[in-house]
């Protein structure tokens, strides 16, 4: 039996007590944005509840109304998880039915009105300054499918696939909050690849694609020239949101040779505004892809369940038109941990600062209907994908709306959920036309 | 004839009159960061000299002291380049022999005294703060030159090479500025490519190599979706550094298929601390490497003379040993100028910020002793670099030292020089051994 409320929270709301993520708000009567967690269908405004002294009765000791009054979630985080392990049971005890500190929010009915918002009247911003978003691709199932359309099944993955988490480097600027319009990308594109000649063409991608993915933030650093142990990794994680890595296929295909996709990833990403703790997943661990390779030392997690249950979903409506899942997936389904691809990425000693973004790479099942990208549902643009209302798609088109989702758990003890991730496709512009 | 300064300015010096190149300094009896500029072997302090009401004839009215006070040059370089120009004239007005204002400085002892170090007796810091950094591959040489070793001569350069200019997004948080040590990466090595089953070893790179480049800072930002036009890209260049960016070639080789190098490179890149401003390398302007494919109109640009005539230099110095000169390349050595990055990077609507780096990739030429990289020099290390007093590297050891130096023009009209970009190699930390 989860945890039960004197605050109306809906048993289907993501954002029960056993949740509680935060995230960053405005309001109409108040342009300023501060920090807020996420309570049913509603929102905690924690600036301003800090101010009231609202957190007078928290064991831990902070300067919280400055903390909670900055424009991101970065002062938050770098407090360490001890700290939001504290501050996250302190608002569950001042949000449960049997509240130690009624006084506080319980029975301050002027409190309430002047802290408590409606989700759908305030203003989601990025929840951290992002210093730099690194891109895996521990998604097995996806690498693989992907192998197979640009290769072949026997040389699908890379020698070094399995021996280690691959990633690139992306883009942090163009990292944008759930609601925000993505603007279809302009570039160069090769239409006639078997042509002797490669001349590419300008125009707008045709292959713009989704990635469903997790993102995970920081909020730890090491120093530069010293790796993170990878059992000191999962303290370096503040939490995860879920990741849109919007992908435009044909510019890609183009580009990536030598070095990696560069225009066909960096016009943007999509992520949610909640940052679910760790801690509020952890009753869903679960083990994730098995890996028969003998890792080396530095990768070798003691837990095997080190990733997490989490149902995750892909939604496609066309404007006007009726909403059609395209995809249920899982979170389970990646070979590396997120403490294995921090260990990774600084066993080389590359710094990582308080904020930065960290992408699973896309989560796809091996069933049908469980892939996390287009390109993989239509067997690289071969197959076609039909809609709800009769549409089709291989690819996105202009006014298409995307939601990701994702939740853990079940309503009996409380679900524990991301929120929405989600945008609609505005047409590219007109250039040199 | 250049510039005369009543201040003593060696002929020798980089930092004539005719540079005048922005950077960030603290000095041992003021640890705070702040603004100067370079003059010969000293530097001006801008964030006393505003203190002291050092701008009051500037014909540009800004908050100087408060703009020159900040930890980076980033609200400096926000104020655009009709700021810029008109604050380095200022600055060459204030120390020419002629100067219209002598009562500021030339005549003001004690002012000169507060505000004026020897170079010798401050610290250098980054000059500004790094959102995002990017990395090209426009030295076609060294493009070429790497496909002859990883392919063949006939397909050295990719099918997109000549097309579009070839980037990757590298690591903005292991940016460093010029001195500061350099730890050798440990990482994932496959010793024996050949072998049936590819099982690679942990233990420090032991193909550690430099890449001489040039870096842009980004001044001028653009909002996600819009493009920055061809025409215009230069206005959003603040300046340029020497860039040096570390790569581990063995971790490179193992890991970089199929989304580019990754640990190889975000350990640490270098930067000289010095910004010089695009209109002080004006007189410099020269064409780079002709492609003779004709570009798609967002990559044309009108003036042909879209790079600069920089003469580099590579030094090594061995623990205790002697220098040598390992390679003269000149900053000419490229096909794509830097607002053709700028307006490839931006096309599909990328977001660029104030404080953005793009590096120019490895700059090389084509004959014997021009080579940036050591991979290139020594063919993939199957040949040997013979150094002053005996020694013999393929790659660099422990100990050694490496300094980039980049300098444009003559004596008599005053060098414009970027100042040392040097580090020295520190040992890997010994891990899981």
């Amino acid at each position: 039996m989860g945890l039960k409320s004197w605050f109306p929270i809906p048993k289907s709301s993501g954002f029960s007590l056993a949740n509680i993520p935060f995230g960053i708000i405005s309001t109409s009567g108040n342009a300023t944005q501060r920090a807020a967690v996420a309570i049913g269908e509603h929102c905690l405004d924690l600036g301003r509840l800090a101010v009231r002294d609202g957190f007078s009765e928290c064991e831990t000791k902070e300067q919280w109304q400055t903390v909670f009054s900055q424009p991101t979630l970065n002062s938050f985080a770098a407090l360490g998880r001890p700290v939001h392990r504290s501050v996250r049971k302190y608002i569950q005890d001042l949000l449960r039915e049997d509240t130690p500190f009624p006084q506080i929010l319980k029975d301050n009915q002027e409190l309430q009105d002047s802290c408590i918002f409606r989700q759908d009247e305030v203003t989601m911003h990025l929840p951290m300054q992002i210093g730099d978003y690194t891109d895996f691709y521990a998604g097995k199932n996806h690498a693989y499918t992907m192998g197979c359309i640009l290769r072949d099944p026997k040389n699908a993955l890379q020698p070094n696939y399995m021996h280690l988490p691959v990633a690139y480097h992306s883009r942090a600027s163009s990292v944008v909050v759930s609601g925000t319009p993505i603007v279809r990308p302009n570039g160069q594109i090769l239409e006639n690849p078997a042509a002797e000649v490669k001349k590419p063409v300008f125009k707008p991608t045709q292959r713009l694609d989704i990635e469903l993915e997790l993102g995970a933030f920081i909020c730890k650093p090491n120093q530069m020239g010293q790796p993170v142990p990878i059992a000191e990794a999962e303290e370096n994680i503040f939490g995860l949101v879920l990741l849109n890595d919007w992908s435009a296929r044909d510019i890609q295909a183009w580009e990536y040779v030598p070095l990696g996709p560069f225009n066909a990833k960096n016009f943007a990403s999509t992520i949610s505004p909640w940052v679910c703790l760790i801690d509020a997943l952890e009753p869903f661990r679960t083990e994730g892809i098995k890996n028969e390779n003998e890792l080396l030392p530095y990768l070798q997690e003691k837990n095997t369940k080190n990733v997490f249950d989490i149902r995750l979903q892909v939604e496609l409506t066309p404007k006007g038109g009726k909403p059609s899942v395209i995809s249920n997936s899982n979170g389970k389904y990646l070979v590396y941990s997120f403490p294995q691809m921090l260990a990774h990425h600084t066993i080389g000693g590359c710094p990582m600062n308080v904020g930065d973004l960290i992408g699973s790479g896309t989560i796809s099942g091996t069933d049908p209907g469980t892939q996390g990208a287009m390109v993989e549902i239509t067997k690289g643009g071969k197959e076609t994908i039909q809609l709800e209302g009769g549409e089709e798609r291989k690819f996105l088109q202009d006014g298409d709306t995307m939601i990701i989702r994702g939740v853990c758990g079940n309503e009996e003890d409380g679900l524990v959920g991301f929120g929405d991730c989600t945008a609609t496709i505005l047409p590219a512009p007109k250039l040199y036309q």
